[in-house]
């Protein structure tokens, strides 16, 4: 079975149309959320899964897409009322195709507010709506000042003691960037790499010593400077880095197989979670393989020193673990 | 002829799919504007024609819906991309119904931004397109610090320059509006009161006295409080508060009848322009009447005290002479 | 019997006098308020009275002069200075004229501070003092940034839970402006909208059943703007905005005839109070009518529409009843 | 003869009345000065010469009293608007009593504006108005962020150029303070220790061979801490730190006999000049002499180590060759 | 014996080594503080007190040097690694010579931080080192803005508190200063005298009635202006300036011989501590005086009306009784 | 021979007593640098040398240590004083060991200044000090706010047009870093990331095409990430980002094998100059090889795939040739 933990929610233009308004009314006055009809939503879901049977994706996790997450659009509410409702989104989806995804919950976030704001839509995804996981936005101010505490900062811990109680797996991701010279998809990667270091560095495991966490995009750009600090933690008399580094997961979404072999090598497949982010970013034909980026298992099939097991772990075996799933 | 000078473009929610990627992306990376065929704006443009049918109107001008203006969201090429697309879809529906439809262009206003960077967009739609008029945003901030320069002030003047040579009249029509305890529907009108007192404290007339501006909702609270203002201009012994009003004029998008009695009564049926914004905040069933709000013409047929030469000047004969109509 | 509920203290030039020194020094050094005689005081009053009688006012509230409130010149505590000495200038001409004068208090607001500080000269005024009203102005940043919380928001409860108590109403009245483009004579008009919505949007009213609110200048633009709102509302299910509006009172400085027939028919004489601002910016002679702008029983006598009983209460029944009076 | 180089003017009440109203209209809107009668100047005049004889001061130099300037008070109008009307004050009050005063420019300063916008006012008042002398503030943000350039700038170059071909001296004397923990007073001194150091480490005599700077209050902190910069400049083999000093002058408005002997030993009397500021701060009753602060006359007179030919530059001599003065 | 209150620590190379790693690293990562070896700290030692020496100093309180706190470093753990340090160092420094020198605590002070912040560092200089005194930045923002509180606020209390509980003096010393116009030693004076003010004009001693402030600099430009407050005060019926001056200490850090005369004329010996901050900006020969200006004990022993006992309590009776010393 | 283009000064403690100094002083008072004798800065280049040779490196350009470059400490000198400084001790050390180093120029950029403020400096370093490149810090702010503009920007066209001119590389390396959530070591990862994609999206090389950039530390995330921006280009129709990638130049400096390894593969060994900033981060033993983690050369020599002329040219021949080196 091939699950496929990091995907995003496919909609209908009718949702990006009350996006468009909601931006544009900053929530105010606002009324109901538009009604959209179950036609609309499954025409989009079964092209979504699709592009899944294609590849051969058995389930998919589905998150907000992370890029249009809107968090520092003023005032506060424009977030509260956009996550709701794409979590809701998500929830029919995952209700009208139960066999091919689970949800995975937006947080409401917003530069400067209190944490504790996200905790009823948290709960509200995860005990209503039966979501599997949640993604977190390291930078709720999407490139914006001032930068916000690092995910070692005691900020978190109120939003960190919450989800450790409903015991479900927090995909570390960010959203926009509004500055000139970062594109929101380099963001991406500089957010997870301050992410894991700053995760690192901190006291969160020994508060928190159930927390799960997994990185994504493969860990930003730690995977591929491993020397540089091992040989900080060495000099410092500090735990061991690449032990330190399996404290968290990481999933699969990197488009190279010679990053992907570099990933196995200083990760570990135990760590190690498959994901594609199909459709999205990576769903462009590479003229070289005559596949799509994004089409991932291929690749890590084609990995020589992987055995089967880990194979089935990466596939499979982490995921059902992690995210608790009897399937 | 009806001609309504005050309308926004109805676009398929393709268009509103690409706000939220351009929105999330802020432009960067940016390839290509998404191609919308033909059929998907004309579906639009019946149901949009057949609000218009309903209520006699023969012509309507649309613009940029101007609360999803992205003016001043994050970094300035945002507002560039987004109003050059939007401006590109209006020109598609003059073009695709010419007898129901003349373009008004929106402006890539941004913050802080020198005002000269939105003149070729401008030149680009009167010359290329044919736009027959321009709508500019006295508050490109939208609600943020810090305050605008307020529409008499010299920052406007090389726009100002470029349109009196280009001869097309000035909609002025606010934007969004990011300050919590203010709705962008009521910044509109706080938007125009400021904008009509600004103008008429300012040298603008004479350094460009062939300068056409028009106040939408009929000018905000200045109808309102013309005893305010009128004694303010008698105590500074400056010229008669009514006269100076006559610089400008007004549309009728003001949805009772009560204050379009008033504004006819202070401003004259010389310097009022029929408009709806139809379809828009009007496009409600008002219980007392059984038509919607934004269906106006009944309205202004209905006051008692407008002769037929009045109702002729606003429904018709100020639009064509204003935007130089030959129909 | 007719009652004035808006106007403003005149004080001798010794008041502005000291307003200059506190200005200047910022309360640093600061050692106790200039003692002003019974005279010069008396002096001032006996001119305000002859005002009064030539229109035909028997008594009238008085407030700070709102424009010279100083609630955003740094440091705070030039505001409570301020306050506190006009508050007692303004007791003293009430102990001296009580038949013609009620004192209405001015509030230390000041940008960013807390509320709960206004409290104790509030109840000075009120307990000690034996003042009527309190005037309270909904941007103490005074056009500056960033936006203060609208008067809905719950940063003022504390206040109004106090005033509350003290059943007095409340009369919103705006002060200066800092921004170039917006004179302060329209700020008022423009925060008396922004407040109106804010108020009528939150839920103020359910916490504090019995707050009293008078809205300046007959309600800023709202009332020229009641189809736009009304088909909000409507459009949203949320009750009837005419209802609505009837939670708040209004007062008639409106200088223009027109306007005032407007507010009578949407407002209705059960919430609309008497107020003129006499001496105040309307203390102009109007070339058309060979009156003063804010000699406004005459034009409200002429409005034809209004019964006596009608007018009884906007001259002097719905304010004895609102301010508690026996007289 | 005795002539005080540092004086202010004193003004009727109906100054501050106008400076209140200034205040809280931001000079929006603005149409005329009041008009103040001679007999209100003169009423006033006449106490201030009381003042002077009873001291045996024989011509006084005023300027606006600097901690009333406004510079810092949003929008810059405000400023111009203040300045202008004082400066007309005091050419008034000159005019009336060309026996006993002089006048020295205020000029319209404000943060972060351009100086050239100063100089039209200080041509009008030297070339139109006369005037003998010019009063520059170090430090129109009075106080608030950011700092101004230091006097050594080259941002103040422009207005140098054109002091220096007016040839009038500089008062350097700063205004207000916002800073809650710095009273005005303090303020000024520590704005004339800034303004020392930083004139006399820099370019500025090089430029501006011929300007000539009067620092008030005695220096402020400088002469008391000469040690510290004598050592600094030796440890750095610049021009010797006694010499720089006497590139300026001083006034002598220091009400300690024990600083003044300390001014004389240390700056030497070819560079202090007569100054009381009377009336103002030292204004009150020395109950260990008898004599009010402010009058320095007695106590320079008292100083056993200065010679008659001393005693002259300092109450006349310095002053009429400073300000070409022919008397 | 000759005590001089105020010196600063004289380290090794090795020290400012480290500063550089910490600033340049701003604390992350941090491991651990470097290691200095004995004979590198008395290496300076020996040179420090051969200095002492050879102007008859006997012992000396050594704090951190002020200008190099990097209080205003950001993030604030900079400021707290940097203090830790040098106070170790000075601790080190007390035990290898304890017959020359007692320790002065450097407190980790931040913009904006919670004062709190610095008492565990405190409690451990005092309570774990022995130091016998306090060093108190009044500026931590270094000359930044927004303007930290007044010494006199009650921000400083829960430190003010702890300090009176541990019965050491406070010694007033700002540090650098970031203006571009006020040199950090300029910054030394103004701060000081702003300290003064603020203490003074404030209810501190009320609340710690047994508080001792040392004021660096012989109170920077206060002793030079006490005609000014007195004025003041008198004008206010506040309780005599002079008598107010007494309740702080000043040290003779004041490198010319007049000024030091003053400060003994206004101050008086009860409240003048010898000090010399040698090494320092004093320590340049004085061509004049063939000493270096920071020898400073012929200075105040020359100065005729001043008795032996005067002396005495200067030169080590004062230091004794403030910082309980038994030698 | 083996060229290591990637190291910096070590430089004696004085040169970082007199950057403490320069910290605490801002520069003001600033008299001259300090002098460091030959003895000094020739102990230490014979460890750094014993250094090289032990890793049989032969020839070592060395810059200013980037960490230390305090480019955003205010005011603007600091940078300029520093850098001028630092870059003279490197002009020594070169001189000194000619057969060992060469120099590559600091430059004394400050937040928000004009970047042609750094054209002197490095003029001076190349022209007169016979520098051999030039280090760029693609943030000054140093992690603080606003962002600075990408490198792809106008604002570095006028630094471009000069180095284009001395035809100089340029080494991009960040600095210091504010941020408490990000350490300096991982900000410099995360600018290469940017800087890479901010000049490949950019039209620099259009107007610079002969402009030499060399990446530090492999490239920051970008060879990890080649999958993802290889979709990007491919879904936008832009060149292939793998031929875009070559118009960069990279170093060796990345501490783990099979980073390297990747490296090679996707950027290719005409792109690659070897570099270890030996002594720095990696100077650190790793245990599981018995060599320190900066002993590059035998990682590289065993790195399978490449040939003896891919080494000789990453080891010495691009070098020389970027460099115009006649060795």
């Amino acid at each position: 079975m091939i699950i496929d933990i990091h995907g995003h929610t496919v909609a209908p233009p009718e949702v990006y149309q009350f996006q468009g308004r909601l931006l544009g009314s900053r929530g105010n006055p606002f009324d109901k959320f538009p009604e959209l009809n179950d036609e609309a939503i499954n025409n989009q879901l079964l092209k979504h899964i699709e592009l899944l049977n294609k590849v051969g994706t058995d389930m998919q996790f589905i998150s907000p897409r992370p890029y249009l997450a809107m968090h520092s659009i003023k005032p506060e509410r424009v977030s509260h009322l956009w996550t709701e409702f794409v979590n809701n989104v998500i929830a029919r989806q995952v209700e009208l195709q139960p066999g091919y995804f689970r949800g995975v919950a937006g947080l409401p976030q917003h530069p400067g507010a209190d944490i504790r704001d996200c905790i009823p839509e948290l709960k509200r995804c995860v005990e209503e709506l039966g979501f599997v996981g949640v993604q977190l936005n390291p930078d709720p101010m999407e490139g914006g000042a001032p930068d916000p505490p690092g995910l070692g900062d005691e900020y978190w811990y109120p939003l960190y003691e919450e989800i450790e109680k409903l015991d479900v797996p927090i995909l570390i991701h960010s959203a926009s960037c509004c500055s000139p010279r970062e594109s929101y998809t380099l963001h991406f990667i500089n957010e997870e790499s301050i992410a894991i270091m700053s995760l690192l560095e901190s006291d969160v495991f020994e508060h928190f010593p159930n927390l799960k966490f997994v990185v994504s995009h493969t860990g930003g750009a730690i995977p591929f400077h491993m020397g540089r600090f091992r040989a900080w933690r060495l000099r410092s008399n500090k735990p061991d880095f690449d032990e330190s580094v399996k404290q968290l997961y990481f999933d699969t979404v990197n488009y190279s197989k010679e990053a992907l072999e570099l990933a196995f090598k200083v990760i570990g497949s135990d760590n190690l979670l498959f994901g594609t982010e199909n459709p999205g970013t990576g769903s462009v034909m590479n003229p070289e393989t005559g596949h799509t980026f994004d089409d991932l298992k291929p690749v890590i099939e084609s990995i020589e020193f992987l055995t089967e097991e880990d194979k089935m772990k990466v596939f499979e075996g982490n995921a059902k673990k992690l995210y608790n799933l009897n399937i």
